[in-house]
């Protein structure tokens, strides 16, 4: 404990190596550790601006923080007898610079801003990657429904084969929702990059610190107003971890369907070998091991986020040290999703579909039966409910043909069919698979033309998305490449 | 079963009593009645528009219709001998007007597509709710925030008195927090007022349905494209059930707070007898169970979503009756939350506050120990982290007088504090709780400036929040004055 | 507010209606309602015998409890205006017998112990009538095993046709399962069923009161000790919910096998209509929504969990409100277990399994690839690993006759397999489904053999699981209707 | 992928590095590693007993295991390139003895058995180390409370002083609590500590396996006898994962009050510093942070349970890839919960507790007041709730002396308090603090006389777990030393 400048005034009292690892939060830290540099050089920066720290102690501590930028954190920072990286870095540069000069870093500042402003650093960061993988996963399937257009598939409710759809139908549906993810996870990049930074404890500082300047220079939307909610609140962290668990159900569900269509049943997709895995005993096996696993991290997800939720509810104002273990759910959430969505999307691109099984079993099971009440409908002129059930009964007693539909519609209404209107090519025609598909013409049906226009649609909306995550990207960029060009330039003047 | 048109066609075999509670999703229904009657009633408009209906058969359906509108459901539609409501209410139109007028309603739409519209209807009139009293919540705050701009009070980390506060500064935290729940709230309005109908089952129907049309006179901001996508989707639901248990975090940590202030510890707040209750038999007790059961509320938000998250994890598409029962942990969700966040706002607007006993309070466990810090960083030029290391040790020693922090320096660093630049007067006034508050000037801070700053900031951000509900409450109003007013020409006409 | 005998001393402040409902209890109360009648009948007996109360007292309230118990509690003491169902019967007793008798039965009590008492005596018999269902369909689980010994199947693994077993391998699987779940649920009654009756508030009373009598009249298996932890804790019912949602997750998996196996891919297994659904627009439909409701109740029931887990985590002794909020996700959770598995017992009993399908499936997708590999390690000395490897890359050529197999042995080791050892009906044998099957011997494998021995060995440990939950029923009922006998005398003295 | 034995034969395709460690489990593998040596050598000692390998091949096979028990498994055997260390350590063994040797081992078994089985040799032991941790903690309490027979508090209900008690009487309350945590895990040790081995995939094998003999000679309870089931359940981990999670809620509870009693408000403890963190900015701070960092850990495992329960959800038989994603979270919570209770006994054993705070604070706020209505309704015959209103009116005007008494008398019953039998020696007496501990004699209340017989009930209960525990953990012992003598006797034979 030696080097640990933080406790040695307040406190003594020997710690063990478990109590140390178990306060500490180092594993967590060394993903923000980055962002811990580049706060302090702000930092440093907006003390030189508001004249709070001369230029003889701004130099020095510039010049340290960018060997840290530029060659990386020692090892030695990351060591469990700092409770984190803020004091191990502390700890470094006043071995490195001296007390009398890495003392003064932390003036107008305390850990509990820098921690939560490190977080939105690393997250903001974490968001737009995210986002840019899930643009790859909507052109992949994009892509992929217009190469499969006209690939007539079975849709299905409960898992029944219901009425016949396209596989570009099929897919678009998960476009439509990835692309609601992605508005979600914009959303919350509004509220992630906001600056706690001046907020210190809570109270903020009696120091003139100048809390819209340093939010400027790191590249912050904003300044967080009420400095105690800015060292206290987390809503940030779990708003993109709700986020995340949401897109993952539903990219859990793409991922049992390829497990479905994988299946020996179905025969629908073959996915490349490097997806998946064989059996150690069963040497003919086979298995879409990648979508499991996926499947199973919807689950590690909506975990994640119940453990960081649970861990804010009810903690009172303001700084706790719970926020710590709230760090380590987000991660490795983070983390998750972003190997899930990327593979997902390597799956999707390396898939091979079998437009032959799909076809084959697009018309099973009465698939066009709806339709052929709908034909009821119009040729005979019976309400729908009456329709619905005449062919309801027929499929009970064994099938749709005219014989017994009559026998239906006679049990239901009295009567046989009308003769006279209804031709058995009516029949044959109403129960026709890709006939059923192409009158389906309003707005987001799988007609071929009403799939043209949706994918025109989506490309538009794809392309705005990107442009609007690009820019922030940028932004950000230029930001960073900003300050440390600042820097630069003080320390060496 | 006598009545159930739906399933009569297909299906034989008998139900008992707990297969059919079982399956019934009644219970939930009876919250999405009314919006049934609406979607039916523009339906009916929609095909008439269309003339997939002629106008002998809808006038007669729409009088049917309006008459449920005017007089409410009757009780019989909500037997559990019905699937759901869809069913109750087309079997009581099909008793009422006959199946050959009533049988015709169902075409081109499934329950499907149906009971997602309602659901959207239902919450979007709960989102707007819940906005409304967040809104007066946030009001709430404010007024106390100006009522208290000088009630000084300790603030707290990790539950220990850490440096002095002002009531104002500190409830101004929550309405920031709550100003966010407002801002995610209102984002994801966005994408519950969308519609699904014209989905059908999944694939659109061969009618030639229009899903613009009946996408306005509901009132919806737009149509969800995919239909597949329309009907199997729920992250609509799973966003507005995180966001509130989101919020309901925030809530419960200013209910612990209450309970904790509230306590013979701390004597800092009185609540209404209303918000309390008695013991059985400590006939003393005043207790503050309003707030322990909001703070438990929290706990049901969270496994509520959890529950609706996990309903949806790795169901295929389309649709599968898992769905239904994810609504009664919706709607039981938006309830809580409604309540909670009322009661609160009703709890706060009639509690004393003791500005005595805060003030009390403030001054105590060296709260002002960081200003006497960094007032020997700026008369004895020491770096920060040294002054920190002294003063921590002054007040391991026991105590923060000149001789304690003497003794301090100079086990630190060698030497006593200098002498000359530094007067008992400073100690004294660096340790002056006001004069600290009052030295906290930037953006957020408790300084009165700072905080009458933010109140100006806060009106206005509430006001502009406020009209923006408005405006969209009152956009659905129009909207369905106008189709029921369109509704009743027609079936006049 | 007139009748809330419990308020009228210590509080004053008007109560709106939102408020009283969201404070009060009565909803769940409703379910405890008539084991509060019990322990308040236990309470008199109890005061009785240590002459706490005198006879002119005890006698009418015995009469007034004895009402209660056999006429039912009147309606006017669920009202809202009584927070709980415990003020509402003391009230309608002062009511009823006059204050001077019925403001005495309270003493010695607290509503905090005696709602612990009463959640648990409710919990006992849920817990009893849950197992007696799980009992009911392990036994179908053993019966259908017995009629499917010889019903060949494919066995699956990642959804993948992996190695031929039989439907009774496969139920019995679940049965052992379940078995699993009456240990649990078993082991969870001995916490359950203790009586925490005279601990009062929390510190017990000054009053002679006598725990373990008043534990032994309700049937209570022991005394929970420590007073303040007899009102404070709730893991009682937090493990039966942990112990329900592990067994529900084991009921989702099997109506997940059943949704697949009734999809048109398998067409494996037929439910009877009575729980299936049909479609609103799609007339042919039968869908399995009973199986699909089942599965998804098992997030319903992971989520009451997190709701009561949550709720507890970080309460300070000793009690607080927020355990009331706890007992309607227990509730809950208790009936959505006990309709599941009931009304999957009925499901299974009535199901009609397609063996024909099955058996075509079974040899299907190289299923008995691992016996062919297990008989070259036997007939040509190979390591199993390299026989593994011969068979696997056979089947990635194209198949498993001799010129795949000798081309995939010449690209692994070098060489083809070895003529003379190996004759082709080796190779016909081991890929023979109903020989693969007939050769797995060990216990608890497929083979005819294995499983009529497993079938036994069920019988017998469903017998003796059954004795011993029947045992418990009927001391507590005995314990009951002595308490009752007991109470009628006194009374009638 | 050179080395992948497992994949070489069935699968090509390049798995990029990302795909790798998603796929891998390496990370928690690290964890179950030795257990897989220990399967490795059972599963060669029970081919050999059954005559499947020879002892050519058993010799060389059981040396080079043993070589990785002695000397540790080599770094190269957790390579990513290996789905898991099943894979990576038959690649070593291959590599070193050659495939004619090496490749025989996997005979009879597949990873899905030898996963399960390392994870539940792990699990056992994890299991029996937590129960001992628990032990210490337990003997810890009671050791405390024997010290604080007759240290008196007040006594908490709703966060407000109720009544007074003892800390005796409080801690014991805990050790009860933690007593039920013990059967639980104990119980759970029960069914973890069964053998899947010789199930292989699913289906068992062709090979005369002896299940039995393998389950004895590793120490197992038991064979689960089902294959299908003994593969594909993961209850076992799902309740140990409640079970902690139960367990954490009330750790979380004790850490809530710790903080609280440790803060100034109420200053009856004083943790050791070495518990303890300071602030970063401000000096004088000493916070709490392993009890914050233990109370929010109770959120990790509850989050843990959820991630692990809804993997399980609706996966079908038998293993999929989903199990893989489970064993983190449990590996995660299993750790969190040993370091926690390890680390609340340390912190338990070296606090300080403040005697005269606690009993300055036992007598405020009218904590005597049941005491006093108890004594109204002794002496003047009242009815209980007619003396409990008296009282709390009394309070809510302003005291508890007599004129404040008999005006709250006149106010409910119409006439002072009766003046003959009621001195005010009796008031002041029905108020003392001390008197009113002592008379709550009922089993498990605070008096001396509880206290002590609790006490020595609760040794007793203590020895007892812990001789039985003792006893489980050294039959393990006993049995994995005699596997590695008779595999090092086979070997060197």
């Amino acid at each position: 404990m030696r080097n640990d400048v933080v406790r040695r005034g307040r406190l003594s009292g020997e710690r063990t190596g478990e109590m140390m690892h178990f306060l500490s939060s180092m594993v967590a830290d060394r993903q923000i550790a980055d962002a811990d540099v580049l706060v302090d050089i702000a930092h440093v920066l907006m003390l030189s601006k508001q004249r709070i720290l001369d230029e003889e102690t701004v130099r020095p501590l510039l010049a340290a923080l960018l060997r840290l930028y530029d060659e990386g954190i020692p090892e030695s920072a990351f060591d469990d007898i700092y409770e984190d990286v803020h004091a191990g870095i502390e700890a470094f540069l006043i071995t490195t610079v001296g007390e009398e000069t890495g003392g003064r870093m932390h003036m107008g500042k305390s850990r509990n801003d820098e921690v939560a402003a490190c977080l939105r650093i690393r997250l903001r960061e974490d968001v737009l990657r995210q986002l840019s993988i899930l643009f790859r996963l909507r052109e992949t399937i994009i892509c992929l429904a217009e190469e499969h257009t006209g690939t007539v598939m079975p849709g299905f409710t409960h898992l029944q084969h219901a009425q016949p759809t396209t596989l570009a139908h099929h897919l678009l549906a998960y476009e439509q929702a990835f692309s609601r993810d992605c508005e979600r996870l914009s959303e919350s990049f509004s509220r992630v990059n906001l600056s706690p930074l001046g907020a210190a404890a809570f109270a903020s500082t009696g120091y003139p610190v100048n809390r819209e300047y340093i939010a400027g220079i790191l590249g912050f939307d904003g300044v967080l107003g009420n400095t105690m909610d800015a060292v206290s609140s987390r809503d940030f962290a779990l708003e993109v971890l709700s986020n995340l668990s949401i897109m993952m159900t539903g990219i859990s569900r793409l991922c049992e369907e390829i497990i479905l269509w994988s299946s020996s049943f179905a025969g629908f997709v073959s996915l490349d070998d490097a997806f998946c895995s064989t059996s150690s005993i069963m040497p003919q096996k086979k298995n879409p091991d990648t979508a499991e696993i996926m499947r199973a991290k919807a689950a590690s997800l909506i975990g994640a986020y119940t453990s960081a939720a649970v861990t804010m509810k009810g903690l009172p104002m303001s700084y706790n040290r719970d926020l710590q273990e709230l760090t380590p759910s987000l991660l490795r959430g983070v983390q998750d999703a972003k190997h899930s969505t990327s593979l997902l999307n390597g799956m999707l691109m390396t898939a091979s579909f079998n437009r032959e099984r799909m076809k084959e079993e697009a018309g099973k099971s009465y698939s066009t039966a709806t339709d052929l009440a709908d034909m009821l409908v119009r040729k005979c002129g019976l309400p729908f409910r009456t329709a619905h059930s005449i062919v309801g009964r027929a499929v009970q007693n064994g099938g749709l043909d005219r014989v017994f539909l009559d026998e239906a519609a006679t049990s239901i209404t009295g009567s046989p069919l009308p003769g006279n209107s209804l031709q058995d090519i009516d029949i044959l025609d109403a129960l026709d698979v890709e006939k059923s598909i192409e009158q389906k013409k309003a707005k987001g049906s799988p007609s071929t033309l009403s799939i043209r226009s949706a994918i025109e649609d989506r490309k538009k909306r794809l392309e705005a998305d990107q442009q609007n995550t690009e820019q922030r990207a940028l932004a950000l960029k230029e930001a960073i490449d900003a300050l440390i060009r600042d820097a630069r330039r003080i320390a060496r003047e």
